[in-house]
């Protein structure tokens, strides 16, 4: 991916010029493969990471070792920059789930900035509460939705992405990462993808989501919810 | 609650005086019944909100009228206040659900300052890094705990706010609500805190519960959460 520029993160679209270069002279980029892990759930942090290409999943796991997903994240996304705001250490851990291109960056560059610049700041406080209105409707979705809808709704969502009209919608990683990363056990997953096929009409073939009714498909989804469709936080990775 | 002030709000503890002051000078305060709404999701934001006394809740509804409760909170807390990074409307509704006292503030005077103040940005990240913890972790939780294992870290998390050995806890505000807030039916929250009882000891008179048995309690809740009892993320209410 030769034309990444830290300029493609959101946080990063407003700031300076000089802190950016600085950044970039301490850059590291490194390719990982599926299942390599870049960092554990209390690590102490000493980077933060820009994905150039490929899927990287943010986790927690109990001592019993089950895990429970909160994110998952494609390129041009940053991951471990909150743990300056959690003592260093970083708040989840993160795998790579499809082969990754990742670039780290010094977190302690980014703490200092922070502390000075008052835009850099304001950018990380807007992708905050971007973030917060995310988990607040996954809040909401948990309570109101049963899992068929659940599923409608993160397919509508990713239709949403798409610039063409949305007949057609690609999962980009494996349905076992899109269960888990709704919070629903394989077999919930399946389950309830049957009765979704059911009551709006869609059609799956492998990864591959046929939509060809999408007002069936948003009301089943979206009369539980507080926003109506197109959504105002469309973007199924923020 | 005549010793309030703006200092004793996290999010101001460390900000200058002279806007402190400015801030003052537009303070509006009002008393509330129960059943009271301050605010409506999606309303423009012209005021922030701190709670002297009472509680409130946040949450957001469908179009049919289902609520989903995105949070509750006691005195000394802030409402209101990220619709300055959400477009000037408010992400949420606000309901008194016991008698409270509301001093209201104008949101513009904090967007301005926040634009300008670099300490009080750094506040306000902080707090919404620990607000975004407290998500993940309900994300978390609604992934792997059963619901009486949700109802027992509840409880816990109100035992470690006090300073007592914590062999009583008060819930302090209606059960249904406390259904609610954990994202339960109030058949479910009957059926899971009867199972929470068999499997923990713990004695419910009203709203009083008794805990003679902590460990047993931390031990049936916490093995299946990545946190440890105590937690990090104790107070119930951030």
């Amino acid at each position: 991916m030769a034309k990444y520029s830290l300029k493609d993160i959101v946080l990063f679209e407003n700031c300076d010029q000089n802190f950016l270069r600085k950044l970039e002279t301490h850059a590291h980029k490194r390719r990982h493969n599926k299942g390599k892990v870049l960092f554990f759930h209390g690590d102490e942090a000493r980077s933060f990471f820009v994905i150039t290409s490929g899927w990287v999943k943010l986790y927690r796991e109990t001592t019993e070792g089950e895990q429970a997903i909160i994110n998952v994240l494609p390129e041009k996304h940053i991951l471990g920059e909150t743990a300056i705001f959690n003592s260093n250490n970083y708040p989840y851990s993160a795998e790579i789930i499809k082969a990754a291109e990742i670039v780290s960056y010094p977190l302690a560059e980014l703490k200092n900035e922070i502390q000075t610049n008052n835009n850099l700041a304001m950018a990380m406080l807007n992708s905050m509460a971007e973030y917060r209105r995310r988990l607040d409707r996954e809040i909401e979705h948990r309570t109101l939705q049963n899992a068929a809808q659940r599923i409608g709704c993160f397919i509508l969502r990713m239709a949403q992405q798409d610039d063409k009209t949305p007949t057609e919608v690609h999962i980009p990683y494996d349905k076992t990462i899109v269960a888990a990363h709704l919070g629903m056990k394989p077999e919930t997953f399946s389950r309830a993808l049957t009765k979704l096929k059911t009551k709006t009409g869609i059609k799956v073939t492998g990864s591959t989501i046929e939509l060809n009714n999408l007002e069936q498909l948003s009301h089943y989804c979206c009369t539980v919810c507080s926003s109506t469709f197109p959504c105002e936080n469309s973007n199924i990775t923020k």
